[in-house]
């Protein structure tokens, strides 16, 4: 029998994939399990969007153009410079998902064995793109005790070698829902000058601030341009995760049109989320404001939930809608599993992601859980209590 | 400035691209442009398909299962029954594109260095997925004359190294047409069987056989289970290219599962194209048979033009939508942009995609151009009278 590649041995699983066979059985026992483990909006998609396809008129469900359509380029460099970010079309691939365009990312400026310096906890599908471009993920620890905060800037350095080609940074995060601020994009800039390396922005999350913060994109720095690399998404902005489209974003033109060769090679994105994704460009303003005000209640309300209980540490999210909890066990993976497969109050119980799978250093993260705020505020306040119950059962 | 990587220096642009620009100030110019070099079907798309799409009564548009919904991989399986071939919804990832599902395929057996034997010419965006994933691809002639049947077995096994990992075959080709026998297929059977190898067989064109003539599928061949991954996609086979919905297909678990790893990175194949997909699978048996009987027409025509044509030699399709085609030149690339830059005849030209593209070996190919038959007779034969004119002026 012929043997699968390394790669594919060491390709991680999701975080959670481990714990959704005792996340089913609980189902089966009839236990209801809240998931606070999935980044996926219970959010209604603008109707605009979702008007949009089911008006098509298609006839010939033809490719698109590799880099995405004309006119919808076009729109979403209008976009940005609504936020303040001065693109034109030419400087933006429509991708598969923000996935594909940090896959394009990393083709585009690193070969095997190469090295990105990326602060942990990290989307832990980072890892995956890595691993598949034969590329080494070199994580560099933030800590809770800071909120997340960016590591010192000669933490950074103690890291960069001949290999390193990049840093990668999501902002605001998944999983710490930390919003970098200007000043430490600025940090980051004059870093990477110095070492001639590109900067990657993961903002995929960029609409979700809270407490009226302001997003501060890398492509607003000046004299960075050849340099930066934006990885966006409709994914989360809009509730439409489905669709499966995004964008990558430089000034820098060699990488777009090497990128645009990545692109090439897949022919082009999906047509009918590219219609979807262009009409809801045309979201009023009224639908982001009722979706940040929601996102900031329910955090709002989980992080109130969260401090009373005992020995619970909590970050405090300034961006997306996640947030990385520090629990008074152990081993919060077992916790995890225990809570599904041992524990229930009154027919209810949590699933919950362990935060290790978001960090890259062995050992780091053990007693850290990850919680998405993407559930009505009953829902929340419900999920903590049983959190608060269950780590009173199972400490005991 | 940061420099990109060796990879992205590598990636080969398409063939067509340098031929692009010439094409639009054609167009500019006023002469129309004959479309000879995309592999884009004019034929309508089922209407159940797009119907499907019009019919959505989604509101939260989210991400699917990482590996397709389990009603559209179950009726996937029923469909392959019907072409008896035995699989069930576990054999099946659903991939964006057959585009995704050969990336999944090379990273799921293949690390850095490693080799893949393709006979040449061959669907030129085979290069960008191994160049993107650090493997070669190391080609095997198969020549014009034999109508690209397969190379004799005792020329692979001189190819085979430590290295190699797998053969891939297109089935029928693009750009050949060429349509495997069964015992085209059982010889290659033996062969991997006897060295270990992968044989990946990307059958994206299965429906289009001529003659009467039956596609053999490597999932058909009993015993080669553990070698065999099918790339397929609904793009051609419904007219629906800009769906982007292929999938990856073997008996092989631990093939499959590792590719679900690498599909999870990524999170989930679009969903608005998973349900005109799903719906496609209801489009009548008529459509097909008026399908094939269209192009089986268009080929009996085009092929009969072609050979009027003084020192142009055609290789006979028997399946896909495409044939080679040798012409009386030394270098097909610059005759194509003569064509384009120079020629025309009654207001009209042709664009062709030269076919050095499609050969990985220097040299090869490059008299020969590729042609897609996916445009109505009066144009195909108006095509054709025209390069048979060019021919004559070019060479004078
Ligand atoms: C930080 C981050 N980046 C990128 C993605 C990829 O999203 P998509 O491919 O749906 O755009 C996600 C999805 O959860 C994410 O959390
Ligand atoms: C031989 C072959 N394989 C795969 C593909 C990829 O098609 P898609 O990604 O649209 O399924 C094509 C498209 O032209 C092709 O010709």
């Amino acid at each position: 029998m012929p043997s699968i590649s390394e790669k594919g041995k060491h390709m991680p699983a999701s975080p959670i994939r481990k714990l959704v066979p005792y996340a089913e059985a609980a189902k089966k026992r009839g236990t209801h399990v809240i998931h606070l483990n999935i980044g996926q909006p219970d959010i209604k998609t603008p109707k605009v969007a979702l008007d949009a396809v089911r008006n098509h008129n298609i006839e010939v469900l033809a490719y698109s153009m590799t880099e995405g359509s004309e006119t919808y380029r076009e729109k979403i460099a209008a976009y940005y410079a609504k936020k303040d970010i001065q693109v034109t079309a030419k400087d933006i691939i429509v991708t598969t998902g923000g996935s594909e365009a940090l896959s394009f990312a990393m083709g585009t400026i690193m070969d095997t064995d190469d090295e990105i310096i990326i602060p942990e906890p990290f989307y832990a599908n980072y890892n995956g793109f890595a691993t598949a471009m034969g590329v080494n993920v070199v994580p560099i620890a933030s800590s809770i005790e800071s909120n997340f905060a960016l590591p010192p800037i000669s933490d950074f350095e103690k890291l960069i070698s001949e290999k390193t080609k990049a840093i990668l940074i999501c902002n605001p995060g998944n999983p710490t829902g930390y919003l970098y601020s200007k000043e430490e994009i600025q940090q980051l800039a004059a870093l990477v000058k110095k070492h001639n390396l590109f900067l990657i922005a993961d903002e995929v999350y960029r609409e979700f601030a809270y407490e009226g913060r302001q997003h501060y994109s890398i492509l607003q720095e000046e004299g960075l341009e050849n340099n930066a690399i934006v990885v966006d998404s409709v994914s989360k902005r809009y509730s439409m995760c489905g669709a499966r489209i995004g964008c990558l974003v430089s000034k820098n033109n060699e990488v777009v049109q090497t990128a645009l060769k990545f692109a090439q090679a897949r022919l082009s994105p999906p047509t009918f989320a590219q219609i979807a994704s262009e009409a809801a460009l045309e979201t009023p303003q009224s639908y982001f404001d009722e979706v940040i005000a929601e996102y900031a209640s329910r955090r709002d309300i989980l992080i109130a939930e969260l401090r009373k209980l005992e020995g619970v540490k909590v970050a405090v999210p300034q961006g997306a809608f996640y947030c990385v909890v520090e629990l008074p066990v152990v081993d919060a993976d077992d916790f995890a599993q225990w809570l599904l497969e041992k524990f229930e109050m009154e027919g209810d119980t949590v699933m919950v992601a362990p935060a290790a799978g978001f960090y890259a250093t062995p050992g780091l993260g053990k007693n850290q859980i990850r919680i998405a705020y993407v559930l009505e505020k009953d829902q929340l306040v419900k999920a903590v209590q049983i959190l608060g119950k269950a780590l009173k059962q199972y400490n005991n």
